[in-house]
Parts: C-alpha cells; sequence; structure tokens
C-alpha cells in the first residue's frame, strides 16, 4: 500500500518500532494480571524517577478513560467541573466524565484554550449553596487543543487560585511530551512543581499501542482509583503489555525523540505554509499542529489525498497534526498538493465556485 | 526468568505469537483512528463470515467492556438484568454494568452457572408495574464461569423463553472458543442459530493482547452502540491494531487450536487429578478449567509456587486454569508439586495443622 | 361516596384531622423556602428530644426519596447495598438507590425478611478485590415489609456486627411507629440505642400527607446529605408544610395513637380470619398487616369490593394493611364480605372452577 | 407573628386557602394510590380540556422533578441539553437533569434569558459523530428566569426549527400561568399551538403546597415515563391530594386571578421604584419580578426587613418577587424600607461607606 501520511491526527500514526520490540521483548511465560507484574512496577519507577516519589500512578486504556476515572475517583455527582469550551473533556469524550461522575461540566470560552484565574473565578458562584453544582475539579490541557501552551509560571498562578479555592487541579496531558519539548523544561517542573494535583499522561499519540497513565500527585486521593478503573472499564488484565510500552517510551528519552521530531515537522509545515498564497494561517505553531483557513473548495478536494479535521465548519479553519513518523517529504508532498488544488480553484470559471 | 506457568487464569498467559506477528504486519503507514480503516473491515468481515451477513460487529478494549456497553445500548435505567448469582456481571466488574446503565442486576442461584426458563421466570414478577424494575436483558455465559456449558438445545429453549417473555438474551462469550471446541459446533450453530441477541466474543483469554467483540445478532438494536461505546471509554483510536489480532484470531481457525489445546490441557489435568490422594474434584470439565477441593494449609504453600485463586473462600475449593500455551510438561511438575505439598502435610504434627 | 375502606396499604387513607390543622393553622404569611423558616427549625427540635441531641434530621417528599437519599449520601459507586430480598428498596423502588448511586444491590433471601449476622456475613466477599463491588450499607426495614420485627436485642447483635465490618446500617422506618407501639419501647431505644447510624422515618403511611425524614446518628456523615437531597429531587420549596406535619405528628403523642390503633385494628383482624374457614393464615400478626392465603378464585372477587394486593402471585398469598383510620366496623364488614364470597365459591359446581 | 412580606420568590408565600379547602374536601376515605384514583382522573381531564386532549399529564412532586423526569425520559446518556445559562435547570437544580440523565447541558449565553434559532444552531455541532454528544432536547423557561417572555411568534419559530433538526422542546412552566397572563393567551395558545413538546407545569409557585404536572403533546413520548417518575423519587402515594391541588387551580381560573394579581403588583412595584432615587431599575417588568441595582451596602440593611436574593453577585443587581398573596401596602412598605435605607446611607460619612 502507497498511501500518504495523514496530517488529522497523531493517532492516525503506527507504533514506534521501539514500542513493538517491548511488546515482543515481555511475551513469554505466564504473569499474574491486572498489573501484579513486575513489568508494571518497573514502569512505575520508572514514572517516579522522573515526577517524584510521592505519586500513584496507574494504567488504563485511553486518554478519555484516563481523563473520566481521575475526575470521577475525587468528585461526587453533586460537583461541577471548570474546563475550556475547547477542551477534549467537554467537546470530544461524547459527555464520558460527566455521564460517570455526574458531575456538571461548566466550560469557559476562550480564546486562546487556556483558563486564567480571572476565568475560573468567573465561574465560581453559589459555593455551599444546595442549588448550585459545586465546582471541584478545575481541567486544563498541555498542550491545549488549540496547539497552545501554558508557561510554568502560568501553572503555578493558576494552581495556587485554585488551591485557595478548594478546587484541584487536573492536567490533561494527551500531549504532554509535546509540551515539555516545547517549553523546553521536565515532566516534574512542568506538575510536580507547577502543583498539579491530577494527571492523564498520554502514550498514544506519542508513539504506543495502546494506554494511558493516570497520576496523582496527592496520594491520599487515589485510594478509591482502583475500584473506579475497574468499574469503569478501563482496568486491563494483560497489563504487561501496556507498562512494557510505556517503559519503552520512557526509556533513552524515546518520549523526547518522537515529541522533538513531531514538533519540529510542525515547525516544517508552518514556515512552509507561510509561503502559500491563498490560505491564511490563524494561530502560532508552538507543539504539533498547524492551523490555518482554507477556501472552502479547496477542503474536499485536499483530503481526498490527505485525511485531515476541519476544526470549525462555519470559518472554514482546519487542523493539520504532524506526528512521530511524519517526514520531511511529507510535509513537502503535502503542501505541493495544496498548493495544486489552490492553484487548480483558482483557474477555474467563478460560476463552477457556487456550489 | 524460569517462572512457572500459572494456573489462576487463561489472561495469565502471553500473546500467541501469530497474534504478535499480525500486529507488526499492520505497523506501517497512517491510517483514520477509531475504526475507519481497511484492517477493521477485513476483521468485521470474518466475523460476517462466521455468524451470518446480518451482525453489526465493534471492537472494545475488555470483556468488561463489551458486556457493559452491549447492556447499556438495549436498556433504560429502569429495566433489570437477569443472570446467574456466579456470572461474571454479577461478582467480577465491580458493578459495571449496573453502574453504567442504572439498570438493576437481579441475580439467581444456580448450582451449575447455567439458567433455564424456569430460573429465569422465578424473577419475573412486577411486569408493567412501575415500582417494579422491569427485565430486560437475560444474560448467559458460555461456558460458564464454572467451567459448565449449555447444549445447543439449551440455548434455543432459553432464547425462545426469554422472546416470548420479550427479553433479549446477552452471552457472555469470555471464552466463547473453549465452548465451541467442548460442544464440537460452529460459533454460528451457537449464538446466531439458537437466538443469542447480543454477544461479548472473547479474545484475550485466547491469546489476544487485548481487544474483545461486541455483536448484535439483531442490527436494528445496535444504532446506538458507537456512541455508548465512546462515552463508555471502549473507543480505540489505533483500531486497527485491535482488528489485526482478531482477523488473526479468526485466520486458519487459530482460534480452534488455542482453545483446543487448552481445553485438552484442562482434560489432562483433570485425569491427572484423579490420581491425587488427598483432594476432591468438585466439578466436571468440560472445557479449560478444573475445580477442586484442597487440604486448607496446602493451599498457600502451593500457590507459592504456581499462582491460583480460591474459588469459594469457605469451602477451599480452588481453580485451576489452563491455556493456550499450557504445556503437557506444565501439568506434571504441577501435579508433582501439589503431591509434595500433600505429602508434606500429612507427614507434619497434627497439631500443626490446627491454625 | 360511600366507598368500603382499603386494606391495601397504609398509604390508601386519608390525612389524620390533627395534621390537616397544622398545615391551616401555617399557613399566613412569608416564610424563606427550602427549610429555614421556625417552623421547620421546631420540627427538628422534637426530632432531637426524641432521638438525641447528636443528629442530623432533613425532610424529604417519600420514602423511597428517604432511603435513596441517605445511601447516595454515605457511598461512592463502587459500594454495595446489603438487604433482604423481600425490602422496598430491593423490590418496590424500581432501582431507584441503584440507579441514583450507582451502587449494587446484593438482596438476601430470608424467610422473615430480617437480616442476620451470619446473613450480612454470606455477602461479605472479596473485600479489598477491585474487582468486586465492596459493602457499605446494610439495610433493614423495622418493621419489616413481612410484618416482622427486629427485637432491640438483634438490632444491636446487627449493628455491632456491621460496625465490625467497617458497615453502615440504615433503618428503612417507613413504619417504624408501628414498630415502637409493638415492641413497647421508645424511638431513641430502637436506633439510637441500638447503634443504627441512618433512619428513614415514616410520616405519610401514619397520617402524614407527604413527607418523610431523614435522619444521621453520626452528624459527620450527614455534611453532603443537603446537595444530594436537592440533586435527587427531594427538596421541598415550601418546607414549612412538611415541618408541621411532623410536629402535630410528635405532639401529645399523636404518632402512637395513630400507630396503636392501626396495630389493634390488625390484632382484632387476625383474630377474626382465625375464624374464617377456607383461608390459610401465614404469617403471625405484630403491626398493621396480616398475610393469608385466599382461594384463587375467591380473590379478584373479593378485590372487587375491597382493594388489597395479591403479595405472591404464586402461592395466592394476600396481604391486608390496616390503618389509624380503619374500624372494628371496617373489620367486621370486611370478614363478612369475605365470607360471603368463600361460601360462594363452595356453592359453585366444580366446573366452574377451572378458569 | 408580625413578619413582613418577602420579595425573595413567590415559593415564599402560603397556601391559597381554595387550594386548602380542596385539600380539607377530599380528606375522607380510603383510595387507591398513586394516581389511580377518581380525584386524579378529575384532575387530568382539567388539564386536557386546557391544553387539548391528545396529551398525557403526570403528577410530580417539584420543579426540579418535573424537568429532570421529563427530560430523563426522553433522552439518553449520550444526549445533550440546550439550555440558556440563566436557566433554572443550568444553575438551580444542583445538575439534577445531568445527573439524572449523563446528559451533558450544553448552556448558551444570552442577555434575556431567551434563545432563538441562532443561537441553538450554535450548539449544533458534530452530529452523528461518536465523539460529542448529540443534542436531542431544547429547554426553554416561560416566563424566563430573567422576567422576559417569548412571543408565540418566536415560540412557533424556534419549536419549527427544533423540529427540523430533530430537538424535542421542552418548555420549564415554572411560571406559566404569570407568562399566560402576561401575554394574554391560553395555555393552548402558548403550548399545545406552538409546537411544545414537553411541559413543566408550575403549581407551587401560584399558591399551591406542593405538586407540579409533567406533561407530554406527543403521547407516543411518554410511555416510560411512569418507571423513571418512580426511580426519580417523584411518584407520590396519597396522589389525591396533589391532584384536588390542581383540580382548585384549573377551577373558576384560580390560576389566572393568583397570577393576575401578582403580575399586577409587580407592575405596582415597578412603577414605584421608577420614582426611587439612587437605584438603577435593569430590566423591564413582564410578569411578577423586578431587578435593579442597589447601593452595595444598603442590601445586607435592607435583607433584615425584607428578605430577597441577589441576583448578581458582582454587579449588585437584586431581585423582587411578587406573589398571589403580596398586597399593595406590602408594596408601599416596601418601597418606603428601601427609601430609608437609602436615605440613611447618603447621610452617612463617606468612610463609612468603604467597607
Amino acid at each position: 500500500m502507497n498511501i500518504p501520511k495523514s496530517f488529522a491526527s497523531d493517532n492516525n500514526s503506527g507504533v514506534h518500532p521501539l514500542v513493538l520490540k517491548a511488546l515482543a521483548d515481555v511475551n513469554h511465560g505466564h504473569y499474574t494480571g491486572y498489573g501484579d507484574d513486575p513489568f508494571t512496577e518497573v514502569a512505575i519507577q520508572k514514572f517516579r524517577q522522573l515526577l517524584g516519589k510521592n505519586i500513584e500512578v496507574f494504567f488504563v486504556y485511553n486518554g478519555t478513560g484516563a481523563n473520566t476515572v481521575l475526575i470521577n475517583t475525587v468528585t461526587r455527582s453533586y460537583n461541577s467541573i471548570i474546563c475550556p469550551a475547547s477542551s477534549h473533556i467537554n467537546v470530544d469524550e461524547c459527555g464520558a466524565p460527566g455521564a460517570a461522575s455526574g458531575c456538571k461540566v461548566e466550560f469557559v470560552y476562550t480564546e486562546d484554550g487556556k483558563l486564567t484565574p480571572e476565568l475560573v473565578n468567573s465561574m465560581l458562584l453559589g459555593i455551599g449553596f444546595e442549588h448550585h453544582s459545586q465546582p471541584k475539579v478545575v481541567s486544563i490541557t498541555q498542550s491545549t487543543e488549540l496547539g497552545t501552551l501554558y508557561s510554568l509560571e502560568e501553572l503555578r498562578t493558576l494552581c495556587d487560585f485554585c488551591h485557595d479555592n478548594n478546587l484541584l487541579v487536573h492536567m490533561d496531558g494527551a500531549r504532554i511530551a509535546n509540551a515539555a519539548v516545547a517549553l523546553n523544561c521536565t515532566f516534574k517542573e512542568m506538575t510536580t512543581d507547577t502543583g498539579i494535583d491530577l494527571l492523564s499522561f498520554g502514550g498514544t499519540k506519542n508513539g504506543m499501542m495502546f494506554g494511558e497513565a493516570a497520576i496523582f500527585f496527592r496520594p491520599e486521593l487515589a485510594a478509591d482509583f482502583k475500584y473506579f478503573r475497574k468499574q469503569n472499564m478501563q482496568l486491563h488484565s494483560k497489563m504487561r503489555y501496556i507498562s512494557a510500552q510505556f517503559s519503552a517510551l520512557l526509556t533513552d528519552e524515546l518520549w523526547y525523540k518522537n515529541a522533538r521530531h513531531s514538533n519540529d515537522m510542525a515547525q516544517l509545515l508552518y514556515k512552509e505554509l507561510q509561503n502559500v498564497i491563498g490560505i491564511k494561517i490563524t494561530r502560532p505553531c508552538y507543539v504539533n499542529s498547524v492551523f490555518a483557513i482554507l477556501p472552502e473548495k479547496v477542503i474536499p478536494r485536499l483530503q481526498q489525498k490527505y485525511f485531515f479535521y476541519v476544526w470549525d465548519e462555519h470559518t472554514n479553519e482546519v487542523r493539520f497534526m504532524t506526528t512521530f513518523d511524519t517526514t520531511e517529504d511529507d510535509i513537502n508532498n503535502f503542501v505541493k498538493a495544496l498548493n495544486e488544488e489552490l492553484g487548480r480553484q483558482q483557474s477555474e470559471p467563478a460560476s463552477l465556485l457556487r456550489g
């Protein structure tokens, strides 16, 4: 098959060869299921080395699972979750966190996909008033769904504000590796040290086959997690196969290399697109996504060659994602195809352009 | 490492080499996520070839997920689920089906883990009466958690009774391959032809790494499944890696070979245990489990060498499971170790035998 | 209208005149809603005088609400509730406690509708094991749905056992007044002093129009109740109208007089029925219910004159309930009507008796 | 007691004498519980006379219950509910509709508390896309929480748009009588004839003691309602006492007289407040509420004499509600007290005005 690379999502890519090798390497013998095996212990230790000893780590199947089980564990159904309107938990999880926990999702409109103390504060109403859902968790995404980043200082300030208001901070880190690369900081500096309470640590979008990590920075909150993980259908029996993948990702900085490459490819695409006439780049490029507005007719034609998502149906803004295995050739071919479609469109009689 | 095989569960085993190879074989290029890829289409076609064209097939992460999302899709929260008290959904899923759907789980005590029309009928009370949860689904396991089997005739009779009473029949087929081998019948004869409405088709316990199939035999019931799969955190992004495993399992009857071997090893163990003095075999052996009562003191000692579960804490009944990679040597070594522990126990002064 | 009294349920009766008067007495002026009014404060004080100072009292709409919100408040969705199979929460609430809390309801078969430490113990499996719902609340009914009673000693023993096993004890007191009369004890002796943790205190079945009380004997458990009461739709705006009813019920022992009369009428019915030929009394009479098996054909005929429920469709066991306004004449007329139907049936040709 | 009237909410008032009389009038004899009684039949017929024969009517305890059970009945957990951000179901029900149904609540910011087709359309994203909650119900309030009204034409247009987009329209009619009076139209013109699908018909805020009606204009949607009403703890046993109240309210246009008076008193207050110096009226007065901004220090002082709610903590906007038993004297005394506090504040040294 000679299918062009996709620019739709980092989960359209395959699995990194070292991750695949790790799966084969643990494929021998019998081990107790559900996490009571030596490979899982090793993987958890690797997380502790990165983030500090005083954490609790659990593996789950996917990002929606990590977000939902974490939130479910620390809330009661009368609580609410404050998050940006553009966040994955608000838009792309078919209501999973709310349905599992019973909580109300209070979404906040924000241009850049980021929350601030002021925005959080605007949702802090009716505290102690039984008629109103009680805010408990503030959920942010790093890097955000719009490709933006919280600086370490912004994270600290936001966490401080939340803790002062009895709110826990959850970070959806589906693309946390891309964020760490972009900010040139360690995971620990970005989470443990800024005051993050709960973390969904992404694996699948950075070269793994399946599996995410749910991490508690305040271990006393983690006691019930195992029950919710099971009840929420996120407990894998042959756990060693998730653990081995994480161990591979956290060995020799594979996570860094993958994210570094992915970010670099996005920068290349971003640079190349600036020379393309007839489109409008809409957001800065910090991590592995580029956003642009394309002429309406060009979109479906280009999608026949390269799959990607329309981000905003009303404005024709589209999103291009790069990944660990995107190549410079992929970028160049893609930009070429885009230019072709743009040229073809311009040469068409205007009458054809009305649909 | 030279760890002895486990007799605890078929999910303590690894992944069959052909399944692992299938994962490597699809590890190239980019494909659309969430099931809209050619590998998933192939796997679904293989299921249609086995079970008939008129089915809907969805892949999920695990057995609890398959059971729960299927039940969730076809019920409202005022419904109830009738199942044996010994069933996995009643005992081993931390309440997942009830918590996700809101339904009441009406469990029925039954010696052999099997439901009959009479037992189901005993739970059909208050139909149309708003004070009482309304029965909607009868869930059975094939083969059962106690290692027993429904005959094709029993399945037909039960399905007919249920349909006459407006009940859907769900089969938890976590070990459906072992059942098909034991009954010497096809999957289609056991499900499509007997009137099963919903099927959880197991993969992980028969040599896969992760992934189960949720199957509807009445496609009109399946329309909402995709939303519940997503909301219940069972939708995998890199779907090709589940699909490829199922394709491998359903190619050249790998499913049969694995289950055949597993059942044969259980028969061998069953035969060998009959010669062991000081234990009591408690159930017939039809598939890949053997149940026996062991002297209380022998259990923890043997568990230090071979991991297995105590099935009934009150009677000291234990369960031994075999799997696709259990060998004759494993059986012989295990029986030898058991005999050693039994001998050691008998030679001890009686006073020591009191705890 | 000259409709005969019903023997179906104590909620088929009207409202006691003193309760109605209390409603009129508070019907003046404006008061803050939702419980922050002086009448509610008075009613709560009356409960504290009866049960001790160290309790928290909340008013809700109905018995299902009291049971469900109490259970919801003290559990997480991975917990289970242990109760008799015949209990109201298991059979007659359309799954409300499980649907609201997500908990699994573990029902136990018991001849007399009562739990014992042994029966509770039989459900204590898989403690700490994440695959299994974790028992948290034991729910009993006093007097039970079968008209039986726990003695004070039985309550103490059961509560002690439960507390030793980290279980909370909830008492469904829909007919707690009838129980207190029958046991000739105070409410405090039956609840506070035996170790009950949570109590649904019934009003509607003892002469009120609407309203029940949800009571915590361990105030530290009550902190979240107000949020669950609101979310579970059990918070009344014009609260004074519930509070005034309870104040009336708890003034001059109206609760006692009503229940005393109701129990006495049941005793009279019980005595009279012993002289009726052709029926079989099936249970002892302690409170305000009498159970008997009637000839199948007699049931619908008698129901045309007097409404009552068939308790067991398989055995033709029926239940007769008396209430605060049942009179001796009502009893005598009812027994007369029963005798007439029995006589009519016996004089019919046998062929007619086949349906 | 000589407590001044409250301007906090129409539920701070008592019960209309004719409603109280109706309760006494049905307080005789025994009747089958849960709605199978002649008084309930009469009340339902009165609703059918008002709204048309082709409706289904159910009585529940309160407004949150009516809204929640209606929404629960017509949705699955993967659906979403679109409503104004200021709506009762979004702000004042502690998350009840979402927690009971599992649905996501998609709230829309709107100045006047009203939805338009354009605003609804802005939330119609990801239709058919399993990652996104699927819109199913549009919930509006008439009159709105901000005291505004949808015209009949606006209702028709909105209902048409919703039906064209496979959305059901729910009307929260907690103050529907005030709206009908203000629009000078019948209930039928406002609901049946505009295309409303589901209606919460308020009673408590218009002179009743407890009870609301949940009404389906498309009877085929109502089949499951009875089960959800029971499971959601909204089924009253002694139903005649809700039914009798509704019959009283719908007899001789008591509903109209109460709402007419309430609206008139608000108009009087509105007029009087326009002459008060030092406050700012913030919204037009259509029904029985008046909104105004008061000097910050005046609010708590006035609240010591007259209870009312601060509507917006950031702007010091307060809400005054009138009710069926507010008198002209109440208004005059209230305005007098307000003027006194305003004068007192102005005469204070400025330094005192800083908190």
